[in-house]
């Protein structure tokens, strides 16, 4: 079974998440990267066994920008880690669930990356990450 | 620092949740469990090391029930493991933050938890959980 690779919490300005997680969770493992093809500046942070991920967006109606508007900061997405994100992928849609990417696109951290639709986790936004 | 030791999602039905989520987490470690201080039915499914909580509304006007209603099926909260959860309220405070409980409750599982008000983390319900 897939393991969880990290929590993305959506917020408005990186820097203060940086700063109101600190205390309980320690600081970043790397220094924000921009990841263009997400429209998003994102940080990691280990716990435990997976991450914190906190995403910025990087400009305005960008999908995080429009997540922020809807619904105010905090969890965006569950990510978990698997072999192949293309066959994750094709499982959601062979089980009758919805897919936002139809193969594999470059994410965070140099991985490949996938997205299936929140309705295919009942409301829950799922990505797929391969391993490093 | 703490790690984190589930990802609270609520559902209208655990039954429907656990199928929908079983192709890519896998069965639940234990059946379902009836909290009565949270008004939540509740089953955990191990994903690496942490876990997913998946929450039922036991009762209308509870506080999950209300959630859903606000704001649909979805991630709910983020669980912390610390060594103290009255201490870790007592930090949360100390740093100017609010708290949903003053001091640590009877939880899932046994465990001692308390909850920080969202605004704490910048609009993610975090739950702190002593060790088993």
């Amino acid at each position: 079974m897939p393991e969880l690779d990290h929590v993305g919490v959506a917020v408005p300005n990186l820097e203060e998440a940086l700063a109101r997680w600190g205390p309980l969770v320690g600081p970043p493992e790397s220094a924000p990267e921009l990841v263009p093809s997400n429209r998003v500046r994102v940080a990691f942070i280990a716990v435990g066994g997976t991450h914190l991920e906190l995403l910025e967006p990087s400009e305005p109606g960008s999908p995080v920008a429009r997540f922020l508007e809807r619904r105010g900061a905090g969890v965006h997405h569950l990510a978990f880690q698997v072999p192949s994100v293309d066959r994750a992928l094709r499982e959601v849609r062979d089980r009758g669930g919805k897919t936002v990417d139809s193969t594999a696109r470059p994410g965070a951290r140099g991985r490949r990356v996938g997205f299936a639709h929140p309705s295919a986790f009942g409301g829950v936004l799922v990505e797929f990450v391969e391993g490093p």
